[in-house]
């Protein structure tokens, strides 16, 4: 079969066998989203060798429950042990010894079949298209903020950064009810969560706006981001870290003890919550696809998503 | 009266009028702390000018509330405006205009007399000592961790830095029935700790133990110890930063976000918990004092306190 694969910092599209089931489900990808954190990997982050990719949806070709084969799915990235008190308590996601699909361990999604453990899997409804279904997963890390912290409709919320993350974390928080604000660089990615009616800001024009917000949610994975999520939270406020990015950054830390600022990391969500905002139609992901490319036109592909004003890019097998 | 001065990164002890009480109580200091916010301070943090000091415990010799006059008190440090929402539901101590003694906007304790509002002053129960009432507010500010974040009995948490702030920290903490570790350098300031029950480790041990805590206290306000907490803290664990420190810190924010991590920033605690420690006898203080000086010797005793092993330096008016 064809995957996408990286080996020391190098992209290619190469034959290799289609994986063996053996205890797990195999899934034919039918559709899969390059993610940031793909361009990261490529780049050297996480030390990842092997098929890259974690956002897809396919259908089921093997499995050991029988109902499973033949559905439409998609799949949690996360793979635990089963054995350790994290997998045990139903959340595999921090488990010592996880891999996690694409990323750590497990050959990912940009490839004509993946392997996942069949409790990773979750059928899809009719009526979402694979077009969408395939966000399922960084929709759930967009809804993973509600994990992290509470936001009611009386919070002030602000995400950084109108990228693919920065949408859908947006449209999440502004369905919780609580009053929301975009903050991001390009009108034609603000109109988007406009359209659904975020409020949107420059970060020039957000400056403004010192200390009143309780909930910051930076999602543009650059320093600039960080600062200004600080400088607009107000003295016991929230800020939640929800992009990955390599390298160090520098905090004040007098300016997090002095206002009591809590940072909470947020990485991957749980799907259902995702599956069903998607089902309701709840969150526009349409406004979000850019390109579509064949698999074999991956190494391209992946050009184009790490391209100044491109969204997400999807895969075809 | 004498008063501990500093302008423009210079240390004096000088005559200056006794304050007027106005609207506020006037209290004559009979013991002030040197802390090392102090010594950052005098090295230009904050950028305060005028007398400082913010641990103190006195006597009140003017008040609008006569039952207080003659009554030895120690008191909370931020007085609000009294007016914003925050000063309305009862917690000045992030009141967007408040002043801090001997930090922002009011002299401080290190003098002969001080002035605070009325509803800043506590009684101290007659059986706590000068020399022990006088850590109310470092105690309050260790105590502000349980504001912070919840500790429970199956809690693993660990308290870097064995400085005054961390064996105060060490010791807040134990109390909860958590698991507790002290992390230091000095065998001599670890044996305070163990003196309370409270196991202690080197840095260079604690490496061991790796990714084992659920809460960690970072309160050596030094880069090393910021990284240390960082790797002791398990998947979703809390980083509760304590200590001040003037600079920047670098943070990896990718293992923020791929453990979930929380800082949790924490300053200034209700006083009324600490008094109440203090009164049973809950608390090691005694062991936390080096030297005493005559206010006069100020500026000798602030070097001492910035001394290498000296821990709490007194200055008696």
């Amino acid at each position: 079969m064809l995957a996408l694969r990286v080996d020391k910092k190098r992209l290619s599209v190469r034959h290799i066998p289609i994986p063996s089931a053996e205890t797990e489900a195999l899934v034919r990808v039918t559709l899969s989203g390059i993610c940031n954190t793909d361009l990261e990997i490529a780049r050297g982050y996480a030390g990842f060798k092997g098929t890259i990719g974690h956002e897809f949806v396919g259908v089921v070709e093997e499995c050991a429950d029988a109902s499973l084969v033949g559905k439409r799915v998609v799949g949690e990235i996360n793979a635990g042990c089963g054995k350790c008190s994290l997998c045990l308590s139903g959340d595999p996601r921090h488990c010592p010894t996880r891999t996690v699909l694409g990323i750590v361990g497990r050959d990912g999604a940009h490839a004509e079949y993946l392997r996942l453990p069949r409790q990773n899997l979750f059928p899809v409804p009719a009526k979402v298209v694979d077009e969408y279904a395939v966000f399922t997963e960084p929709l759930s890390a967009a809804c993973g903020i509600l994990e992290r912290v509470s936001i009611d409709k009386s919070d002030r919320v602000a995400v950084i950064g109108d990228g693919k993350l920065g949408l859908l974390c947006a449209q999440v928080v502004a369905l919780t009810g609580a009053q929301s604000l975009l903050v991001g660089k390009h009108k034609d990615k603000l109109q988007i969560a406009e359209r659904r009616g975020v409020e949107t800001s420059t970060p020039k024009q957000a400056t403004r706006l010192k200390r009143q917000f309780d909930v910051v949610v930076e999602a543009s994975g650059a320093a600039p981001g960080f600062q200004l999520a600080l400088d607009l939270l107000r003295p016991k406020g929230k800020l939640v870290l929800k992009s990955t990015f390599t390298g160090t950054t520098e905090i004040d830390a007098a300016r997090i003890v002095v206002d009591e600022i809590s940072i909470v990391g947020s990485r991957c969500g749980r799907f259902q919550p995702a599956i069903d905002l998607l089902s309701k139609g709840a969150i526009n992901v349409n406004d979000l696809i850019s390109e579509e490319y064949q698999l074999s036109k991956g190494v391209h592909a992946m050009r184009r998503a790490g391209t100044k004003g491109v969204l997400k890019v999807l895969l075809r097998p």
